[in-house]
């Protein structure tokens, strides 16, 4: 399926208010979905066994949504397919007082996936021009004045030479925003509250950050808009169903690895001989 | 004493061929210079005490030199001025497996410093725009071909962009240069040679690199042409006369913090609450 409509490279501008979260002009049928689904979760997983073994580039898979945007749920979802010994996830929540003491990008640099290894970023540096923003964080934070001073637009700066950075390193970066309504975020939090097994799921802050929906769009269009670029593209999906948002980042996945499209490493005439004397000595084995 | 013509910001070019190693211009007297370096110490340790309370920002000195140009030295004359809780030492040598599977800044992003703190890197990335050129290493990298095309003058441009993130997230960065002369490397060699217990010292790849001191040099001139910067000057110390080196540097460390200027953090009613009660629990103690 071609997503190529939900891209944002640099130039095109997303805006939440004229985007379907439905996405009903596709008109999804589930079936075909899921089961689109599984054959993708296979060839994934054929591809990241190459991808392990070649071990030139690395993954970097960001996560962002709002609440009950369905990130947790694509997050196990991709891990279905792969060998988990290849993918790391680190989720990033409100920093530690070691991390505040460091500049921002420190903590998710750290845990940058090493060449072979597909990274996942269960939220990611982009809080710090999302949720920093919509409550104007850096008020309190720790820091000379000077720096505080047109922080966020800095910060759009840093993050695009970062990922450029990134890029010239051999790692990819894709970033996925799970796109969903006001009203379907209403709809998963009232089933948070009515399932016991979910209740653990929903926390007061949740229903307080939800009524500064609007400040938070507004956020993520700039976030979007600042930072997408050729080689750091935004996906934004229409995350309503969460069996077509899932369907939606194996696809992503597939079609990028499938133009790194990785290979198992030559056997070249030493790698050769020390096989062929490998086999010697097990042949060789006594009992 | 103004060491300006040594600074190097944007524009101003580095020749080394043209660069006086020994300083003669300035008729530098041994015993005066000692006399200051001692002053200047203890003002950097009462300054330092500050720092470290104040808290807000960090200063990240770079230290740069071909072997025997006096880093190890002028790092222990830094830290017999300060706090050594205060100040965190690194020395980057040959990356290690785990270092080269990540891009290459990252083992240096991992040890920068906290906010109040110091940090001393004894070579640092820039090795990866020295040595890596002066002996081609990326040919043999495991990376994509595309990311080893132009990679000395993208890495260049990383810096630049690594070290403006840095400053304005609070961090100065000080780089410099120790520059000694072909003939003064010699002299320092033959002392490690002659004296048994300065043997351990010296090493068959020393020699080798010594051989090599044009490249090198022009290797250096590119790095600190290319990025030297308002935020992150470079200091070339003519450096043939170590107590000439190490004053220079304290020099520049004070300059810079007296610049910063960092203040105890105030007394606020809080804390004077905090204050009087423990002093008041104190005073209660029985024996």
């Amino acid at each position: 399926m071609n997503l190529d409509e939900f891209k944002y490279s640099k130039g095109k501008k997303f805006n939440y208010k004229e985007f379907d979260t439905e996405a009903k002009a596709l008109n999804l049928n589930k079936e075909i979905i899921q089961a689109a689904s599984v054959l993708n979760l296979q060839e994934m997983g054929k591809l990241q066994d190459k991808f392990y073994a070649y071990g030139k580039e690395s993954l970097l898979l960001i996560f962002q949504a709002m609440d009950a945007g369905g990130k947790d749920g694509a997050v196990k979802h991709v891990m279905s397919g792969v060998n988990p010994q290849g993918v790391q996830v680190n989720n990033f929540k409100q920093p530690s007082k070691e991390e505040m003491a460091h500049d921002y990008l420190w903590r998710c640099i750290k845990k940058l996936p090493e060449k072979g290894i597909i990274g996942i970023f269960n939220r990611s540096y982009y809080e710090d021009v999302l949720i920093t923003k919509v409550h104007s964080l850096y008020k309190d934070f720790n820091l000379p004045e000077r720096c505080k001073k047109d922080i966020i637009e800095k910060r759009y700066k840093h993050i695009e030479n970062f990922e450029k950075y990134l890029t010239e390193n051999g790692t990819h970066v894709l970033k996925f925003f799970f796109c969903i309504s006001k009203d379907e975020q209403k709809r998963r939090f009232k089933k948070r509250i009515d399932n016991k097994n979910k209740n653990w799921k929903l926390s007061e802050s949740d229903i307080k950050e939800r009524a500064l929906w609007d400040d938070y769009m507004r956020a993520y269009e700039d976030a979007i808009n600042k930072t997408s670029s050729s080689y750091a593209p935004w996906y934004v999906i229409p995350a309503d169903k969460k069996w077509f948002a899932r369907f939606f980042v194996s696809e992503i996945i597939l079609k990028t690895m499938r133009a790194i499209n990785p290979q198992y490493p030559k056997t070249n005439k030493d790698t050769e001989k020390l096989i062929q004397s490998c086999k010697k000595i097990l042949e060789n084995e006594k009992n």
